[in-house]
């Protein structure tokens, strides 16, 4: 098949499945040419080495199973030569009759064990094009290749990059090595993740997603399936945040998810904003509808022209009684955004869940004063729950809602692709929505003598999405996996059973699991999440694997040791360091561990915040400090027309582009509400960074997702 | 503007929010031609009234007026011989210099007083188009037709039904009027929906929804807004639900609202259920998309080609293991079905909110087992939280879901229509999904000792959606609006302070309203949902009315004469039963009554249905029973024509049907498991009442939604 041409695994994953002519089920092959060390003298024989996509493929421990020195991926002048083909294109049909015997091949032993269901994407010469193969296929193309003196290596990838045969599920009841189970794990360097979030970022959140059981690929584009395992971090984020609206007042509801074209198009810098975006239902059954109906990219205009907002309750009178205000609705529900851009779970997706809010009131100040009101309910979310800190501020005009008055933001860091990120948003919509020649929502005004007088409502509207767990991914997951805050993991301990051999006997084991599951049980009656493992057939080391990658924030594990003295073993997901403590009063101990996890992985991000986060004056220090993954806080003018040229200038002086980063340029991220962090701009005096006006406020700009 | 044909006033509105040529907001208006009583030989000079659509119009009341006796609604014949036009047709329009001095007009106060922003619909001579025109502009037309002799009559209509200035808000601060505010609303006889329930239910279910404040209209037809009055109490439903199915182990998270068309047409069976329905995205932004998108009618297609089903979880193994089994997920979301017949709010919408949950398991015992739990824990959300009562049972084959096994229900009933209506589904698919040739969901089979065996799971879904509301309203609410059972109500007790008048000091006026914040505080402390309605410039009356149509179980007043006595006068919604109560221990008082309140609601309705369940032998007892509004079990030989049979036969010979009606034949609404209602079948001698061959099961028979 052929597709949009690809540069990167996760572009070819995409561009396949947006296409119907892709396979429901597929694995991505990757193919690595390395080149080895050799005298000067010789001719360096090529490895070409082809696994999964996710199989981790490491360089030394191939090398030294080839017993080749110090593999380096090869030049794109050296595939040239061989293959006359980019590393976009490569593929195991590049290797031929003519080029099978001028390299090694090794091939991962999963992909011939794989089951004949299996299917593995293979690029056709080409990015843009595609064939599925079978494993079985596959390596009969291979081993067709194979000459007297050349022959196809299989390699078990995942045995080479443990050292061992890895923490794999024992499958079948009991285990069958009788080495002690818990040095295994501890002694193997492994890296969970495949790839490290310092070399290949983009890989690594994927992956991290992936082994983390937080989310699934699906094969519509854009699309992803949230797994329980991230759907309960939503979940607790919900409860928290529903609790915190109701006391101001809000009430739930839930509008349609269809706008009628007509309605959508009626506030133009509020359609010109979304547009482009905007998925059209046209046909129903067999049927063309007469006019095509939006899916919802927000509701703004589903809302606001419907009576709950522009009528009376009671339907007799056609204007509201200002003592109906203030007015305050949200919904829990989905939008669909059709961004054209690559997508990137949780981050920037086509149907995302969000919470949006809409309120309506008769002054300007009260809605001013909701709109921090919220923003602070915001910083709450990010900064209490998610451990995730934010700085809160104001959107330029250029940044700001699509037809709205102004936007109030928090912007986040993401240390490790030095971009920020906006992380939640908060917009007065002033009265841009309600007057009279747009949805006309007015009360009776209470300041008129005569009575006749009409008050255009001030509007404000505010939303938080699933990007904040995106968000929490990225700032705090490492090369073992997710690292996930306390007070959203659904399971914030996990009561480990170790030191379980095959010399211990059933009285002993069994003592060992009920002391777990009492422990969990004790927690749990705490108020704490707690879940106590007592699968059989796993080694503790696979299942210490297993819940780190999933981030557990905290480990309890109880051998027969532990069992003596009355203690357990915790282990903290964020730092790994070990104590035991007594069982006496373990409730109270784990509580507090927990709470100096949160304390410690929001101090570490804070700082990395706050240590990246760089004044800049002068123009020539703007660009490095970018490239140097900071966000700058430059003195600025607050003209859009500089806002454009910064980002201009930003962008064609950068570094190549990680291809998932939306926007090479700097943008503007926010002008923060605490100005302090500065020296004073003096008015006249102190000049923006960027084109030498007057400076009106120090503003964060940086490049973003 | 021209529109399908419409027969009804919901039918006319649906087309009116369904084309893009509406304006936003419109209200129909109605056009009613009474006939009086005369002596034999003189002719009758029929009365045209014109009111807005939702404008009560009592025919006594209006004959008292103009001195008619027994008005009685025009025939067709006498509509045709004024007008040449049908009652659909019918239009102030209709009126010309012609027929005008022929009749007697009136027309309804409000139509003149109304706001120039106010717009009304009236057909142009066609029940396929319309006009629209201010208030203002439809009083001139019709006085030009004005003559000397015949005027023009317009009559304060809510004056008319009510015989009182009825319970009007008093706008702009205290009371003006002095009389003894209690009495005014206790004194009047009134119908505050507008019309009876047992007169016109369609139209009665719309108004109480409305004046209810639980829906809205909304501009695309099908689609309603659910506002904080109805969804509080879907939240009410997801909170308990949510937390028994998590007891289960069920796990909530969420799958994407589109899903690639030839995913959604692999399963055949599954897909001929829905395709009619399906509304499909075809465009974003301006792009027409390569394949056309569906938004889900529901997610087994989406779900089940998922690695969550069909992968073993470290994607490395392309089976799971049968120790990954069982697999339980939910998800809360809105699915979308285009239905083309007439829609009625929460009953039959295209766009609704519902939970789906979709469950896999090693053997069809544990699948049976679970299709049972899930449908006793429905049968608690209905008649534990919604008192309203429900018969368990399985599905015929030609009624079952499509593609699955079998389909387990619950059969409500709604006494007003006499019509059965479907409340939750917990369906068991059966291998039908898992199989193979489909999407091919297996494990290693445990009892194959080879251990290369594969095992297709087990799988089934079950779904309870917003229609339970619909239900709930149907059958509770009254005259005087909704009534609501307790366990699901925002507000269980509403607290009104009494007794004050113009005469009434200050101090006085305060000591009762703290008196009510008092008790309303108490209540909340004690876990119930209590408010105080303190509201200045409204009537007691007005707020009795209002709490009345929304059907708060239980008002609580205090007067003077109560806070003297340390009491308050207690007033059930669902009987209007008064008693007071010292304050002392009003916490247990409340809590008992409210439970009585969800007891004698939940009774008198299962006597309802017990009394309209009626057991029918020979078939000319069946559409008879039908046609007294009753549900028929038959002893019944299960073949899918004699079904078919049945409802041909029931349908030729049903009355002229409620439009509303999807059907007017009789289908199978349950095989009830409980049997043990009526005579044991004997096999070879109990004949089905249709068909006469050999009867397997009773089998419950009735007109439905």
């Amino acid at each position: 098949m052929s597709h949009v041409d690809t540069n990167s695994p996760s572009s070819w994953k995409d561009a396949l499945l947006a296409s119907s002519s892709a396979p429901a089920s597929f694995q991505l092959i990757k193919t690595l040419v390395y080149k080895p060390k050799t005298a000067k003298t010789a001719t360096p024989v090529p490895v070409v080495v082809i696994a999964r996509e996710d199989t981790e493929t490491s360089s030394s421990a191939i090398g030294k199973k080839l017993n080749l020195k110090e593999l380096r991926l090869a030049s794109e002048d050296l595939l040239t030569e061989f293959f006359s083909l980019d590393k976009n294109s490569l593929s195991p049909l590049a290797l031929t009759h003519q080029t099978f015997s001028r390299v090694q091949t090794v091939v991962d032993a999963s992909i011939e064990s794989s089951s004949s269901d299996a299917v593995y994407a293979l690029h056709a010469s080409s990015s843009s094009s595609t064939v599925f193969l079978t494993g079985k296929d596959l390596l009969a193309y291979l081993r067709s290749l194979e000459t007297d003196t050349t022959k196809l290596q299989v390699l078990d990838f995942t045995e080479l990059a443990s050292g061992t045969t890895g923490p794999a599920p024992v499958v079948g009841g009991a285990a069958t090595t009788k080495e002690k189970e818990d040095a295994k794990v501890e002694g193997a360097v492994q890296i969970a993740i495949g790839v490290k979030k310092e070399v290949d970022f983009a890989a690594w959140y994927t992956n991290v997603l992936i082994k983390a059981d937080m989310l699934e690929y699906y094969n519509v584009s854009g699309c992803y399936i949230l797994k329980p395992w991230s759907y309960s971090i939503w979940e607790e984020i919900q409860q928290w945040f529903n609790a915190e609206i109701k006391k101001l007042g809000v009430q739930n509801a839930y509008f349609p998810m269809f706008i009628s074209s007509k309605v959508l198009e009626r506030e133009k810098d509020h359609i010109e904003g979304f547009s482009p975006e905007v998925a059209w239902v046209t046909r129903a059954g067999s049927s063309d509808l007469e006019d095509p109906i939006a899916v919802r990219p927000t509701s703004e205009t589903s809302m606001y022209p419907s009576h709950i907002f522009s009528l009376s309750p009671d339907y007799s009178k056609w204007i509201k009684s200002h003592r109906d205000l203030p007015l305050k609705l949200n919904q829990w529900n989905s939008v669909v955004r059709w961004e054209f851009k690559n997508p990137q779970p949780f981050i920037r997706t086509r149907e995302f869940l969000w919470q949006e809010g809409h309120t309506a009131f008769l002054t300007k100040a009260e809605a001013d004063a909701e709109v921090l009101q919220i923003l602070e309910l915001y910083r709450q979310v990010f900064e209490d729950l998610l451990a995730v800190p934010v700085i809160p501020g104001i959107k330029s005009e250029k940044e700001k809602f699509a037809g709205g008055l102004y936007t109030t933001t928090l912007e986040g860091y993401i240390p490790t692709s030095g971009r920020g990120i906006q992380a939640a948003t908060s917009h007065c919509l002033g009265q841009n929505f309600s007057r009279p020649e747009m949805f006309n929502i007015c009360v009776e005004d209470p300041n008129d003598p005569s009575g006749q007088g009409k008050a255009f409502v001030w509007q404000n509207s505010w939303g938080l999405s699933t990007r904040a767990i995106g968000v929490m991914v990225m700032v705090h997951g490492d090369n073992q996996g997710l690292v996930l805050p306390p007070r959203v993991a659904s399971i914030q301990a996990i009561v480990v059973p170790c030191g379980i051999t095959a010399r211990t006997n059933d009285d002993q084991r069994k003592k060992i699991n009920d002391a777990c599951e009492e422990l969990a049980e004790r927690l749990r009656k705490a108020g704490l999440r707690a879940k106590a493992d007592l699968r059989d057939g796993y080694t503790p080391g696979y299942k210490f694997n297993d819940w780190e990658q999933k981030g557990v924030p905290l480990r309890l594990e109880i051998g027969p040791n532990d069992l003596a003295k009355s203690q357990t073993l915790t282990v903290r997901r964020d730092t790994g360091s070990k104590n035991p403590f007594p069982l006496a009063n373990i409730e109270t101990t784990v509580q507090e561990l927990l709470d100096t996890i949160h304390k410690d992985m929001y101090t570490r991000a804070k700082e990395a915040y706050d240590s990246r986060l760089i004044a800049v004056t002068k123009w020539e220090d703007l660009v490095p400090a970018l490239d140097n993954k900071c966000i700058v806080a430059i003195p600025w003018c607050e003209v859009e027309a500089c806002e454009d040229h910064i980002k201009e200038r930003s962008a064609r002086a950068a570094e190549p582009t990680d291809e998932r980063a939306p926007s090479a340029g700097a943008k503007s991220l926010a002008i923060p509400f605490d100005q302090s962090r500065w020296p004073a701009i003096e008015p006249g005096k102190t000049k923006c960074t960027a084109c030498g006006k007057d400076a009106k406020r120090w503003t964060m700009f940086g490049r973003s997702y």
